[in-house]
């Protein structure tokens, strides 16, 4: 620690519910922080889009409060960005950085549009980048992917890295209800925004999903890279047919590597719904927690849980950044920057090695069973388990005899994805085969 | 990163389960580290106390073995030290130290008994010192703490920190055999060790706790400062009875800061066994993983679950310290040091609020309930829960009568540890109990 006792200057663009909250701790909790970083910690100024606004219930000095963005950033050792989006976050962030400053941000969208350009500005002005609220809010998992496992070779990252789709997948295996009321339901109590289209449709866990996998791998991934399924198709009888193989549905981000599995040398990054084990670790993650499973060469299995999303938990992620940053500043030194060495080729979804649950409704007569297994066949997929249920219908019609038809699920072994999914359009195309009635894929067995 | 490529030299002190995997990943990755450092990492020697032992399994140069420990420190940029206990370990480290070099070691018994020697050295030498690997090995637990959570305020750890002792507990729940049949099948199956003392009277985890509590509280704790209670008075019957709450018992490392709960403002840092609720995460741990559970002001609860010990993933934390620390040598600063300006302090058990769960054997007649429950209110403790199952005995003598008995199980609510174990003991005084059958601390609710 050294003597000089000037504070350090930290500017904050956006004053959400993330920056409500960094504000108050960073002005409430001045003292402390003051002792850990071996300096002062000054709040300098709040860029908000609207003056006006009242936020008194803040009880921070209005005086504050700008709309010159511009003009704030060129005046911090230390800018914090909760603004979120692409632009003006972006142009800001540089400008800051160009000035000297470190920035720490939460701005996942960003950070996967264009992390490469972000770094790069950190690296040609000296400064630090730090993000850890992009990914999983309060959990602590990009330092300890980025630094603590950085000695060891991570082959797996899986996660539940978006509280909201956890929250209507939870709900609707608690209740039995579709995905529609479902949703409903999670936006009158504040899990589900007004507009959910980036949370159920997998947009912000993909970026997560690349954020992830960028630091993993040593390799550069944007949102554009990763294949991405939203929630929106999953039906009530699809999460009654994960319950019935003991299973749950969770929408995943799957960030592997496939040198050591039999497939191509790559990495692959996805988003979708899958069902899971219930014995697997990620199957007890409730409502809208976030939990990310790593696994590494020598580490083995790891697990991260906690609070995903909201101001406090985010804070929380912000100022450690924020300590971080600032400690840098009173002890030289900086954070590690982009390491993108590996530069591992990221493979079309159709490459990736994954496992199919298929429920057909088949009509009820011999051979169905055998036609249908020569589909999978001529696609080499191979299949783990095929459970057959004959089911009968009473017929509508006044007189009409009663029919019979059979449902066949089947559950397939590892298979590249595209052969997979040709089989099921093969399947659909059968005479024998009334209806697919859920595809879903299977994974962390 | 700079364009000078100067190996950065790297000393092993001890060549035992955990360095040899240090050396042979330290050897056998040195490509990806260079890259992910900037920088070359040569491993230059490796100090073992005998040199004629055959190595050769582990396909390392044998010039690189040296019974010069002394002198090996003199000539490294970074040196490991994963020798254990306190001497010489100690001196090696501060000798290393004196010479410029950073240290990363494993050494939870001298980082609990030392610890502030160790800070205080580094810091005079302007040199690095990390230890990730000395609680809960691959877990990334300690960065979080000190790094992640630099900016929030923690509350709480629970650690589930001692893999010999959660593998003896699961498998006494799973079996329902005692104590000492159970340890002797995990020294069978490698799990414990020929004297497992350090392990099954909590030395280990104690050691662990002050080290967590240290960097959670920002305050020095040393393992004397720790109350402990090891596992070898844990029955069969304390576990069932665990089982008939919905509990489990786990050995715990518990770290709380009493100033929210109404207790004396302090920290509380102790170890020993204690029912959880199965619905916990902790309560999920099984055999001999690992897992941390952390509650911040803003974080909000946080948990870390993975490998606790074994060679590969001790490795994997020690060598992503060494990573972390030989980026400094590259780009300039060090971690962050100790941080211990709280200075709370480390209030004795009896202070410290715990709930109870005790088993009592009195005999089945009128007003015993009336008295039991005097003795409660007598030291101020308040009972939750009480619940009485009439037992009936034959008589052994030949026309002897049928005698019955009554069990009491009592939880009680949050008291000071004193006041709780002062109840006991007027409950084993009185005529109307027979036998205080079991009593354990109850955590986690």
């Amino acid at each position: 620690m050294d003597s000089d006792k000037t504070p350090i200057r930290v500017a904050l663009l956006g004053c959400g519910t993330v920056g409500g909250a960094v504000a108050q701790k960073l002005t409430g909790n001045a003292a402390e922080l003051a002792a850990r970083v071996g300096r002062p910690i000054e709040l300098v100024g709040i860029a908000v889009r609207r003056a006006g606004r009242d936020r008194s219930e803040l009880g921070l000095d209005p005086a504050l409060f700008t709309t010159d963005a511009e003009g704030l950033v060129t005046r911090a050792d230390i800018v914090v960005e909760v603004i979120g989006g692409i632009d003006p976050a972006r142009g800001l962030i540089l400008r800051a950085m160009e000035h000297g400053a470190s920035v720490v941000t939460a701005n996942k969208a960003l950070l996967a549009e264009d992390g490469p350009t972000l770094y790069a500005a950190a690296d040609a002005a000296g400064v630090d980048l730090y993000y850890e609220a992009a990914v999983a809010g309060a959990i602590p998992i990009l330092r300890p992917i980025h630094e603590s496992l950085a000695g060891d070779d991570v082959r797996r990252v899986i996660g539940i890295v978006n509280g909201t789709t956890n929250f209507v997948l939870d709900a609707m295996d608690t209740t039995g209800a579709g995905f529609g009321e479902t949703v409903e339901r999670a936006q009158a109590l504040g899990y589900a925004e007004a507009d959910p289209t980036a949370d159920v449709e997998g947009f912000d866990a993909a970026a997560k999903a690349a954020i992830l996998a960028s630091l993993a791998f040593h390799t550069r991934v944007s949102s554009a890279d990763v294949y991405r399924e939203g929630i929106t198709d999953v039906t009530a009888s699809d999460i009654r047919a994960a319950r019935e193989m003991g299973c749950v549905v969770k929408l995943l981000a799957i960030c592997e590597r496939t040198s050591d599995d039999g497939g191509t040398e790559g990495i692959s990054v996805r988003v979708h719904p899958a069902m899971i084990p219930r014995t697997h670790p990620l199957a007890a993650v409730r409502e809208a927690y976030n939990a990310v499973f790593v696994g590494a060469d020598a580490a083995g299995e790891l697990m991260f849980y906690g609070q995903g999303a909201g101001g406090d938990p985010t804070a929380s992620a912000v100022l450690g950044d924020v300590v971080a940053v600032a400690r840098h500043h009173v002890s030289g030194g900086r954070g590690p920057g982009e390491i993108a060495y590996a530069d591992l080729p990221v493979l079309p979804m159709g490459s990736a090695l994954t496992r199919y649950h298929i429920s057909l409704d088949v009509a009820d007569r011999p051979g169905v069973l055998a036609v249908v297994a020569q589909a999978f066949a001529e696609h080499d997929v191979s299949i783990e388990t095929v459970r057959q249920q004959v089911v009968v219908d009473e017929d509508g019609e006044p007189g009409g005899e009663a029919t019979s038809h059979a449902q066949l699920i089947v559950v397939t072994h590892m298979a590249p994805d595209a052969a997979l999914a040709a089989t099921v359009d093969a399947l659909a195309a059968l005479p024998a085969v009334g209806d697919v009635t859920s595809v879903m894929r299977v994974e962390g067995s």
